[in-house]
């Protein structure tokens, strides 16, 4: 089991998350690339940061919207979409090459994750791109009670998926998150997160959020890097997964 | 001798430029990375109009300032523009590889390429970005009548190095361009930009605004496709340079 | 009856309309206060031009997506809406005031506008904006078949309203704007453009697009000047409505 | 003497100052327009908090450079900034309306602030702005050993003038601020900054930087709410002042 983190995510002056705390617990960095978070400097030092811990590269492409931080669904049409990954992920490996690193993976951000989840025409404009994309990019994105149309999709591409679970979710029956409106939504409780992906990383069932067991194949938990607690709660993570390992 | 021009400059919904009507008569495009004018989408399009054409693809980097058209200086650091000149030159890679294209020269624009003329710590951030990136892109600046130093900069960072001169625009003794603020510094007249791209595609001198006789070594010249007027002076100098082949 | 036309929404180099061609033949300019075009010195230029030929000055606020021209929905809260447009009209009411001018009205502009026709709680919050400004500024909305709710809002605000016709658009049978998508949807010839705008002005009934009578009431009819064809129709439009008034 | 902070710098989901802490201790909020930081909701929430705490609300306009937090000179025409000074000032006025508030000043920021003490053709565009915009508003500019030309400017266009010193910044002989570049150029002794604030505001004169009495003239100190040092100086600075009173 992985853990990954959106990193990366300062603007010019402003700082956002404890990149420098997170980075050595973490597997894989989401670089944000210019678009809701990031800028090229911080892209810089966010490569710098992941290839000093041995974390891999991904990118982690959003509408542009830096006011929004990305989380405002935009009407953009799949060859809008197509462009604007392509146009991403190619500033990042730049950014990445010139330090001689590369990227492995992409996970869209905010509401490009939300859209593509539930507009098959979107995630097909971003599988092409990633298709088109030299050094064979895999494609992060939701796991639910059932991956069969994604897989499908991802296999119709050529694009290798990983499917990504939250450490700190709690998910409907279907396998979907629940939505933040809702009671219970959020796990505070660091033994609840540590649970949770111990759970899933075992390929055990985890508990929805109305108390049926509820089956989640992953290969990477999300985990968030925001602040000291976060932080906390990752290392805790990892320390378990590492535990468990021997 | 080549034809360069600035292209795909349009933004969103406001369109710059007869690029479709320049593309046919030039050899090589500098094409908008995002910075001072275009978006993936145009971007998209302009690989594509570039590629139909069997024009050669060049990244046209450029300070942010969309209002500014990328033509006012800021104060970037030189490890900031290493930065910037990676994420556009990477954005605009992508892009051209999913239409099976790949960029051969990067030539910054506007203020970034007055910029880098005059200031050594900017031109070497400029060059040892093109020396990271895969693929061996050459840097187009700006000729003078001493290229010396800068022949010097490229060849120690193994950059190769396109001359570059001005059809319309009129030149001091030195080689640089006459201010637009002295009478005479900008050529109106078809036939007086015609003569000079003949004459430096000769090897002979032309007149400075001093009447001076003045050598440029120059491997491309720079033409424009704002309106039809430019178009028709750069299809005339299409056909002169052709006429002149045989 | 009253024409208004969008109006400067040239932004930076790029310029967009016909401006100085419309503005003689329009009784009401709807400018453009950055947010989807326009920028300070476009405001100035924009505002200038309006004052030279008695035109009444509007403010056009709009989402903030330049890329997009705001014509793309994006999901605000209804006090973030308040807050933009009482930036967006603000930065406008002191350019305005520089030359003299005040304004005194506020059409929301794209997707904005359409998005405070579907939702009670983004046309309040666009309401409260307006009543907290100095000066009775009124709200141009759209008309349909039947206002009443809009009259009804509008008075608990003490808001007056100008409703508005379109000249080139068709309508469905409730009075909305027929989809671009539908055959007919949009009036290309000159006279079936005037022959709509004198009927709406005659307090006569149009055809809506399915050929049944409908009524709308309007106080102003929103013309174009994106080119010289649009340019014409509205000066035989203002041609036409002067006939009549005499 | 009165106690002046740059406020509201927060932007979208970024964070900056401990607004909230400083906002008791200080007479005049200096807030943050759009450009260089701050959006219509950052605003509004920090107009709200001024007037709660009785504090006068001044604009603090700025380059539009997010990325570049407004620090970055730009080579913006006299006229330019004339209608940028205009749109933000006219958007915070809007926002302060809205609770019931007016501004009572503008202090441009960062780079327009010193480019504006350097070049009399742009501080004569910002007197201008200031004069067409209803409600008298005062400039706060840079107090010097000898303010006679300031001053003089500012009556010119009619403009009140609040001279500011800096609480935590050497200065050289002339009374300009020594460069960050020098040893000793800020203060970081709560003790220094608090002698230097007293010094000012008792009409006493401080040391330069290179130990020569300086006499500075001033009608409000600029103090910082960053971190919690900057906060306790203020709050230290504030307790001084009012024992002082007494």
């Amino acid at each position: 089991m992985l853990l990954n983190c959106d990193i990366g995510e300062s603007y010019g002056t402003w700082t956002m998350g404890l990149d420098d705390q997170v980075m050595p617990f973490i597997d894989q960095a989401n670089i944000a690339c210019g678009f809701h978070a990031g800028d090229p400097m911080v892209m810089h030092h966010t490569v710098q940061l992941a290839l000093k811990h041995n974390v891999a590269l991904g990118a982690h492409p959003a509408y542009p919207d830096l006011q929004g931080f990305g989380r405002r669904s935009m009407a953009f049409s799949p060859d809008e979409i197509h462009a604007m990954v392509l146009y991403q992920v190619g500033a990042l490996t730049h950014i990445a090459a010139a330090q001689g690193g590369s990227l492995s993976y992409v996970k869209p951000h905010g509401a490009m994750y939300n859209d593509m989840m539930r507009n098959e025409s979107l995630l097909r404009a971003i599988l092409s791109a990633l298709k088109q994309i030299p050094g064979e990019l895999k494609l992060m994105a939701m796991t639910t009670a059932d991956n069969q149309a994604l897989k499908s999709l991802c296999a119709e591409y050529g694009v290798e998926l990983l499917l990504e679970a939250f450490a700190d979710r709690a998910y409907d029956d279907a396998g979907f998150l629940a939505s933040r409106s809702i009671p219970g939504a959020v796990h505070k409780d660091p033994d609840a997160i540590l649970k949770q992906v111990l759970a899933i990383s075992r390929g055990e069932t985890i508990q929805s959020i109305n108390g049926k067991p509820l089956y989640l194949e992953a290969d990477t938990v999300c985990v968030h890097g925001d602040n000291p607690e976060s932080v906390a709660a990752v290392r805790a993570i990892r320390q378990a997964l590492e535990g468990q390992a021997y």
